[in-house]
């Protein structure tokens, strides 16, 4: 923001850097084995760090999940963003991307959790609030919905909903080959609303 | 049909009695404290039942929480196939009512513990595929959709993974005034597609 930032010694690289590792081990931890089989001391392994380094950056086992599950929604947000301009049904497809990898099963243990532990449910639902927030205002855009119009907000939230529902099914099997002809119909739904 | 059964003992009653109560015990537990929370022990105490009369009944885990996420989930299919012919907006929340209750929570934990779990995930992903099968009958049927029509069935499967994702976006906060919006937006759009 025109302010003058000091040069980044080697040792804050190296925090960064560890603190990425973290994260990263985190988000595939989660969703490989779950809410119960993800601890501190699990992740710290996993990202090759001592478990004492990795509580100096993430206090308690709630900092490390939650931080990592936003972490890569960021990424996975600004990676959207940054989509050429495309035709509808590539957009719908990019957006039920967000909800089929491994950030939608590291996010889906994590919420699952949440709704049977008292102590991670506020943060998470802060957590996912803000993503949510975010998601649908990079599919609006990308859509090219004009909010202004009746319907045209809920139209685009239903299609969000739809989206993390067909993430949920294909969470046991590869559901793609089907997810493929339901993405085709409801772009061309969308287009019906939007233009 | 047409055979004469003979009329159940006492026993057989009570047999019966403890079995429903069993089930109902576990989808409840299930849905409040998660797989990890829900041992076949605590089931047998909710239930009032003797650990080794749940054994008797289902003799491990596995059974006993698939067998429950399957008998809730045919009572509310037989409750949703008697409901009086309706508007489609109706039918709609109806549909999505399916996934808003405890059914869905309890379904929810077992599907993401089987995704980590070797042992629950051939059965999860059976049990599922044949709800599924049949969620998508009735619905079919309640919407008068007309499947040999192109873009009918891809619908209708849009339509119920949307009902998916709204469940999920009702586990952690109280999604009921949104989703009533996206509900009403949603028949009015499927209104288009099946007449």
């Amino acid at each position: 923001m025109g302010v003058v930032t000091p040069p980044k010694t080697p040792k804050q690289d190296r925090s960064r850097a560890t603190r990425l590792r973290l994260l990263e081990a985190a988000v595939a931890c989660l969703a490989e084995h779950g809410w119960a089989g993800s601890t501190v001391s699990v992740v710290a392994e996993r990202a090759g760090v001592s478990r004492g380094a990795a509580q100096h950056h993430f206090p308690t086992r709630e900092d490390l999940f939650t931080a990592a599950v936003e972490y890569v929604a960021e990424e996975r947000s600004a990676a959207l963003r940054a989509l050429p301009v495309q035709a509808r049904a590539e957009v719908v497809g990019a957006l039920v991307g967000l909800y089929t990898g491994p950030l939608f099963r590291a996010a889906l243990q994590l919420w699952v959790a949440a709704s049977n532990e008292e102590q991670l449910r506020p943060r998470v639902t802060e957590l996912e609030a803000r993503v949510g927030r975010e998601t649908h205002r990079i599919a609006v855009e990308l859509l090219g919905a004009d909010e202004e119009r009746p319907g045209v907000r809920e139209t685009v939230q239903g299609l969000l909903d739809m989206a993390r529902g067909l993430g949920l099914a294909n969470l046991l099997t590869d559901d793609a080959a089907r997810r493929r002809r339901v993405v085709t119909q409801w772009a061309a739904l969308l287009d019906g609303v939007l233009d």
